[in-house]
């Protein structure tokens, strides 16, 4: 494909295909938007988890065992903190801290976080353009049997155990897109949207919730296909919480239940070897199906995914 | 000596004896209050420079070879805030960014500092009382043929090279005290202040600065007398640049330089041996002179000074 891509992303397995799609694109061909729905303060510290998950994945500095932050990470500040009596339900590495503390100064002068995305893209060498979702304070909530809870206290405090009843993402109605995903969205050259692998509720929820992004994907005259990549692999999320949130949201945790969450604003499926059983129900459904494999366990792997849902969006037609 | 004591201090030197003084006192007998004229904002962050240093020598945790910071530290948020092109003039190790985050929360979240320092010394297991000489900001400002510097810009950045013309204390004027330096200037037990070996115009000189604290040092009736361990020893200083400020402010680099600049406000000097030439020109300007040891290598040394400068103290009388 010439013509450039857009992939929405958040989480570990969205920054992977994000990383696969970076090294088989030429330069500035891909827009990589994250969501910004889990971002939080904390101790006075802006974080913004999933933007630097794709940061440290596709610069090759990501642990890939623990799934999140720097590999070779120590953790002298946190032990310090912690013996000072400061809270510590939410690790912080000493290396990962200087992003935190940079984007904080940064935002606190009066900077946007898509500004402080670019010049952090350019000062890592990445060649592709990464934004966030939006400048606004979006923030996901998610509703339990236990109350209304902050993203984080829910997956890192509570490590998502109470069920959830619903989720939304407050601010999302009054938010815009950040220029770049206002620019991607608009480019007369975009060939595709590609849905990464992340949580839908939880990372490309929050990104559809923006009014204008919304009216996008909704529009009966969309001539740009969508193309998601499922999260959910045999039935089960690969890391993470989403098999369990749909069950809790009364879908059925496959990938029949994701495409019917996403309805029509997904045109083609790239779904693994292990749900290939259901290819044939989402194309009774008019969907444009790629069954591969879809586990990424390596760069390669990764590559040859990008490439994959790459040639496969291509063929894919929107349905009108 | 039963009553209570209230020690001055800032930087290495005032630390080392504020160590000694709170090894041979009773908890409670001392208060040390802490200049803050250096404390100044960088990265959003918080920092106290000389109150960490009392902290930590305090509680062991200095590194006695580098002078500031603690011993054991490790760099590697500095390492990667270099490389994100983050402002590298400014040493912060990964244990020691704690305090600062912890501290800049609490100011943040509207606290003052002496809470935070009260609660920080708790924690740390520390008997004597320790505050900030304010709670106002209190700005060192060095005037200098290079213009006006920030103190940490012409401590840190220009590793005080620029010739110093004036010294002053910005807000100063408007300052209250803390209540615990309040506190124990007016506590009927108080037997003596002591000024530990700072340097006079950078250390010492922020907190007489506060009009509540100068009444105090100048009332005609005070009875408390003020005891001083000079900072220079035989016409240098131990560390920094007390000396070469001295000598650019128009002062002899000697303790009788020192004398002339706290005149009336110091009724009893402890010297070196090394000073001792000095002893009897002292005594002609009616103050009382000990003549000791006064370099703390070990933590012996600053005992035994710490012991010397409370038996001295017993025995000077304030003149009226």
């Amino acid at each position: 494909m010439n013509r450039r891509l857009l992939a929405l992303a958040g989480g570990v397995g969205g920054a992977r295909l994000a990383h696969g799609l970076s090294s088989v694109c030429v330069p500035d061909q891909l827009s990589i938007v994250v969501n910004t729905g889990d971002d939080f303060e904390h101790l006075g510290l802006s974080i913004c988890p999933d933007l630097d998950t794709v940061f440290y994945t596709l610069s090759g500095l990501a642990d890939r065992a623990r799934g999140w932050g720097r590999a070779e990470e120590s953790w002298h500040f946190m032990d310090t903190l912690r013996s000072l009596g400061g809270e510590d339900w939410f690790n912080l590495g000493d290396r990962d801290l200087a992003l935190h503390v940079l984007r904080s100064v940064h935002l606190r002068a009066g900077g946007t976080l898509e500004q402080f995305t670019a010049r952090l893209g350019e000062r890592m060498g990445i060649d592709c353009i990464i934004a966030p979702m939006s400048n606004d304070r979006v923030s996901t909530r998610i509703h339990t049997d236990q109350g209304e809870l902050a993203f984080q206290d829910y997956f890192v405090r509570l490590r998502c155990e109470p069920p959830v009843r619903a989720i939304d993402y407050a601010g999302a109605d009054r938010a815009q897109p950040s220029d770049r995903l206002i620019a991607a969205l608009a480019d007369p050259t975009l060939g595709a949207v590609v849905l990464c692998p992340s949580n839908p509720w939880l990372s490309i929820a929050p990104i559809l919730a923006l009014p204008a992004v919304a009216a996008w994907f909704d529009a009966p005259q969309r001539r740009v296909p969508v193309v998601a990549v499922s999260p959910i692999v045999g039935g089960a999320a690969l890391k993470g919480p989403a098999a369990k949130i749909m069950v809790e949201l009364g879908f059925a945790a496959s990938v029949l239940g994701l495409s019917d969450y996403y309805g029509a604003r997904v045109d083609g499926w790239v779904i693994d070897e292990l749900d290939r059983q259901h290819a044939a129900a989402l194309r009774d459904r008019g969907k444009s199906v790629m069954v591969s494999q879809t586990v990424m366990r390596t760069d390669e792997d990764r590559a040859d995914l990008a490439r994959t849902v790459i040639d496969f969006a291509e063929r894919v037609q929107v349905r009108s």
